[in-house]
């Protein structure tokens, strides 16, 4: 059996993913999901203390495609003090009329990282002012370094302030980015950021809210990425329900985990003002329609952007074998 | 990073396990499991319905263990028609302190099946009469055949009987055990069975009960093997009522699925009743101490059997590696 198996490198998924149009396949991915066309049970978790650990099982499967996902994703946060990146995992794809596994992708955390990026992207297609001159960005890691990655296909600003914790990371992000079209500020507080930047990206794994709510200008919109644990939590409340418009990756996992989960725990956010992203895409209509609006977008991660993502790197390596 | 990961395949897997004591592996990982050593979440499942099939999955790490597996595990039932296994799936090993991924077990669902005959054989060395002169099996299936293989490590019984709907299975059944040390009996319905044997197991997907209350003797046995989910169900619940010893592989999975959870559905078992696999293997005296008793262990399958068999597995695997 093992013949019949596509055990794909890292090296190698590096090299397809720059064939695939990622924002449309995570963007008909997020379709399928909220048009229900997507099963995808709730997410599996195992945790680690000592040093502390977390890994994600998401999976499932879209109805009308031939194969169904497993994604194992985890994040050791001692793992950069041994020389090891934090991000680990694999993808899995099955046959989902047989059960029979067709393929293995080694990507150790890095298409969980892509599609996260991606998602965050197609908030911003979707909600960023484009007029905006300036785009803040909160952390300094693999998320927020990756978000420069795409931005251009989806806005036209080339600003960038950040903030980290670190001095030194800050520094070390400013020194990676220094040949690219980009221009990088440090910001000396969050609240800086905020002044000065009407998009803003929050990549960190916070516990305790960095952003408040009267940092935020009117017309700012604001994508939160670091959350997707009931822990996890980088906006204050009051931002989400000062907000007029508010929009889920997945409102099924809003009710247990990110940012939204934590303003409705404290009775800050009525459910029925959320969005949910696979329906914006559908009807754009639902985001912003005046320049003081403040939006806000909560992504937690959903299989489906896995699902999507993994199907649609098998299928362009299946292609590839049968041209060799 | 693919050169450190081991790849093993179902023929090496199939080598490897002959070399192994399955038994003190899985009653080790019973043991660790119900003294809390073991981190356990529930079972993340994955329902297909054209055609019918269903994958489990099944993960966490004992706390003292250098690793974490993940094993996915399918039961889709139409294969067989297309001459395919109905089970299918694979086991993952990885770090425990920083996530990598140590190992692939390509297994196709065949560890499942080896560890759960092996559950049922614990539960027939701790609570099976010694004396029974006849062991009734219910079902033709892999596990109907894998009790076979192992049972002579824990009885000396050599008498047989068998059930199944299909007749020709059956023949084949007793066709595949001619040349064993086995004698293989037939029943033409299952109360004939049950008059015959003092220990039964059971291992059908049933939905409805097959064995009735009424056909069980005084001092029988019953393992029931197939319930997995919270619809199957082998055993009539008065068979629990009545019973003197119920024992479970997990008591959390109990509240869930399997024959226990159908019975306590129906307020016919005070779960003060209920023993853990693992504790009566650590204090043998909690089983049977009459010839009149009833008896009945009722195995879901724990993950904690997955983490011991592909965890000793790995371990052969390097220590063959290292030889060479």
């Amino acid at each position: 059996m093992l013949s019949n198996i596509s055990i794909i490198s890292l090296q190698t998924i590096q090299e397809y993913i720059k064939a695939l149009d990622l924002l449309s396949i995570i963007e008909e991915g997020f379709v399928s999901y909220s048009t229900g066309k997507a099963v995808i049970p709730p997410v599996a978790e195992l945790l680690f203390e000592n040093p502390r650990g977390e890994t994600h099982i998401k999976y499932g499967y879209i109805k009308e495609q031939s194969s169904f996902v497993i994604k194992i994703a985890s994040g050791f946060y001692e793992n950069p003090n041994l020389g090891i990146p934090s991000s680990q995992g694999l993808m899995l794809l099955f046959h989902q009329k047989t059960g029979q596994l067709l393929a293995i992708l080694l990507d150790e955390g890095y298409l969980t990282d892509i599609r996260t990026a991606i998602a965050s992207m197609i908030t911003l297609k979707y909600l960023a002012p484009k007029d905006a001159d300036c785009i803040g960005i909160l952390g300094t890691g693999t998320q927020a370094q990756l978000q420069l990655k795409y931005l251009t296909q989806v806005h036209t600003c080339k600003n960038i302030i950040i903030w980290g914790r670190n001095k030194e990371k800050c520094f070390a992000y400013q020194k990676q980015f220094q040949n690219s079209p980009f221009q990088i500020k440090i910001a000396k507080s969050i609240s800086e950021l905020a002044e000065e930047s009407k998009i803003i990206i929050t990549t960190t794994p916070a516990e305790q809210p960095l952003l408040k709510e009267e940092y935020i200008q009117k017309g700012t919109h604001i994508t939160a990425v670091g959350s997707d644990t009931p822990y996890k939590n980088e906006l204050s409340p009051f931002i989400l329900k000062k907000a007029d418009i508010v929009v889920s990756d997945s409102i099924a996992q809003s009710n247990t985990r990110g940012e939204i989960f934590q303003a409705r725990k404290q009775n800050l956010l009525d459910e029925r003002k959320i969005i949910e992203l696979g329906n914006l895409i559908t009807n754009p209509e639902m985001g912003r329609n005046n320049k003081e609006q403040i939006s806000v977008a909560d992504l937690t991660g959903v299989a489906v952007q896995d699902i999507s993502i993994a199907t649609s790197l098998f299928h362009y390596h299946k292609q590839i074998i049968e041209l060799k």
